[in-house]
């Protein structure tokens, strides 16, 4: 078999058996075919696509090419949730000790994130003391005592999506559906989760800018997790404006503490609310997702879900007085208010602007070697819809630096935008996909 | 400037700016850019396709990349050729003698052959003591002196293409007409000649298996080299079957010997004669291509193309006596005929798969490392058309090791067709590319 032969056959549109996948993934780990031709066949990718067996092979090749968990160990049905990444998105820190608390062991590896802001590992990093690289044994461990963990990817968790990545990342083809659910998937069938919620961002801030592409790229990752039998359930939610008010690392984790303390509603807590329920119905918990939903939101209103969120923070080396006390979490000392520049109706509230400013403000990587600036980030105080002065506050910017300010302040207010009439309001779920089919809302 | 921006804008398909192809060109012969990041916008490239500025600006990038030949020191207009390459192709043999004998100076660089059989380089090399890596003074003294030089490019003759085209061969991005065209292009105009006569080659034998495929193509290089101040012109002639009658690297020497000694005529010597003509009619030597040709036919009738060919030799180093006597050339002992298994007409002989016979044998390379057996290929008895009786050899294989021999017999016998019906009859040059335009015969 050789590799040339295989991107030819991409190339020309051919579909990739099996063993040619799991050729390409073996030698491509091992380092005996080098990354020009991987990177050739990713863009051939790129443009022909991949079918559904193809992408379900890749997807079992890379899961499997290197340690893989074994939650057996752990009593029940054990859940997973995954985001395709959005701007102020930090649901995992909310939803993850709720569904705990209602007694459904949630383990999760989290990578770091190349992106505006970290992944949520990066976000938990703010925590004083937080260890998030657990070794497997502890994470095991803690999943069974505390009944969470939200972990860092262990070392050699699918060593062949670390690489591909990496080299998707610098060549132009992380934009790919087939591409994206083998990633995404890979990682979730190694970390050893029976159940798995996916929560797809549309938008301008999210990889899938269109509705319809989310839509395929969720059917896409319910059909492979399916296919190797573990029940996945998919939710498409809108990223066009941010999802929670806060953009940044501590700031976010402060963000999900007060809306788990039941001091805030909105958007963040709606759609945490909603995995949480598919959580606990994938998972078998409860017969209907209506009824998931109401046991998550029993767990926030009584606090179980902020003490469980306490017990994960301790059990992972955190102080986990920051949920009493969210004034010991590291946040910026100056605080820069922009302010609107005429009255009217926001019309506009760009994710994808939105997190590039906050990115210029240090919230997040530029390579993989950039230090995060925990304390720093964007709190929004207005939403698409409502209605603001001139010269009110639109959003906070927490500094710890300046030379990148006005270039921030440039980006935040070309994203949004201010109109006379109030806009049309705009989803912020549009539908769920499960092996059952696609449901539009 | 980032790379990864250049390959999106390419995935995306948007047109590169003059400035993003000359940082590419640059930092790429640099080692400033990775293999991996030019492979991926290469295939990109295979996508989206090339504009003519895109494609241009390409071709001058690389040509500039590293040496150029200036010939300005040679009197009178200089004239190159160039094949896109087929099967049984060797017309510079034949043609570039008769060219330099008709008064017109013939400067030609060539590369080694990484195909069915070697580049005009590894053909001449069967000579004995033929050196046609001569420096770049020898070559420019040698045009001066013999009117004619066929060397082997110079070590740092474009550098861009050779290692694109490395890059190109093993990531399946090498089959893409501007990418072939700015390759081809880029080596002409850095050998310094002022007119430039292309041989497009289309059918299965050829990198353009259509003929609209070649005339795109050749319009792409014609347009190119006006665009740069050359003057040009493509003639697109057939490769469904091979254009000699020898495959082989010493076998096709001495076909273009026994052309030039009158001995011998065919589809090898008509479109040798053609280029001819063209190359005398580019380079402003007659005022018709019509002209063009009676003095390139008068050139080989009276035996001067013959005498050139040993005059150049003898310059580089060779035994000009082969010329008068074939037998000096290292040619296979045993020789096993090839018979037909039925008769009737000849309907197909496949270039393609009589090429891959061939490099079997030894005709060819697989990698830059393998060495060419000069001594072996094919000889054909018949062309398509014409008739063969059951049991007649069809061709005669000149082998020096048989643990190929039973592939190449197959592979040459699934390449031909014999029916009793005659075919239609298949045109041997299609039409001819000119600045000013396109003429379809």
């Amino acid at each position: 078999m050789r590799m040339l032969d295989i991107i030819l056959k991409k190339r020309d549109g051919g579909e990739l058996t099996r063993e040619e996948i799991n050729f390409f993934i073996r030698e491509y780990v091992e380092g005996r075919i080098p990354d020009y031709q991987a990177s050739a066949l990713l863009m051939a990718i790129y443009f022909q696509g991949m079918t559904g067996p193809e992408t379900a092979d890749l997807t079992l090749a890379m899961a499997y090419s290197g340690v893989t968990v074994d939650l057996s160990s752990v009593p029940g049905v054990k859940v997973d949730k995954h985001s395709t990444g959005g701007v102020g998105d930090t649901t995992t820190l909310v939803v993850a000790p709720l569904v705990a608390a209602c007694g459904v062991p949630v383990a999760k590896m989290s990578g770091r994130g190349l992106g505006h802001t970290g992944g949520t590992i990066d976000k938990l990093e703010s925590i004083p003391g937080f260890n998030p690289f657990q070794s497997v044994r502890d994470f095991i461990r803690i999943v069974k005592e505390v009944g969470v963990a939200v972990v860092g990817q262990t070392e050699n968790l699918v060593p062949a999506d670390k690489k591909l990545y990496a080299l998707r990342d610098v060549t132009g083809t992380v934009e790919h559906k087939s591409l994206i659910a083998s990633s995404v998937m890979s990682k979730k069938i190694a970390a050893g989760a029976d159940a798995i919620v996916l929560d797809v961002k549309t938008g301008n801030g999210a990889f899938m800018r269109s509705v319809e592409d989310a839509f395929e790229l969720a059917r896409e990752m319910v059909s492979v997790g399916t296919h190797v039998g573990r029940r996945v359930a998919a939710v498409i939610s809108d990223m066009n404006q941010p999802l929670g008010m806060a953009i940044g690392n501590a700031l976010e984790v402060r963000e999900a503490i007060e809306i788990l303390r039941g001091e805030r509603a909105g958007a963040l807590k709606e759609v945490s609310l909603l995995l949480g329920a598919y959580m606990l119905y994938a998972a078998g918990r409860c017969s209907t997702v209506e009824q998931g939903r109401e046991m998550v939101e029993e767990a926030l209103d009584t606090g179980r879900g902020a003490q469980k969120l306490k017990e994960m923070i301790r059990a992972e080396g955190g102080d986990e007085r920051v949920v009493d006390d969210t004034s010991l979490l590291p946040v910026a000392d100056e605080v820069i208010a922009i302010k609107a520049q005429q009255g009217g109706y926001i019309s506009r509230m760009d994710a994808y602007s939105i997190g590039q400013a906050a990115r210029l403000l240090g919230t997040g990587r530029n390579t993989k070697e950039d230090k995060i600036d925990h304390r720093v980030g964007i709190v929004l105080h207005r939403r698409v819809g409502e209605k603001v002065e001139k010269g009110e506050t639109l959003a906070e910017f927490y500094v710890t630096q300046k030379h990148n300010l006005d270039g921030a302040i440039d980006i935040f207010n070309k994203g949004v935008d201010i109109d006379k009439q109030p806009p049309l309001p705009k989803p912020l779920v549009y539908g769920v996909v499960t092996p059952e089919g696609i449901e539009r809302w």
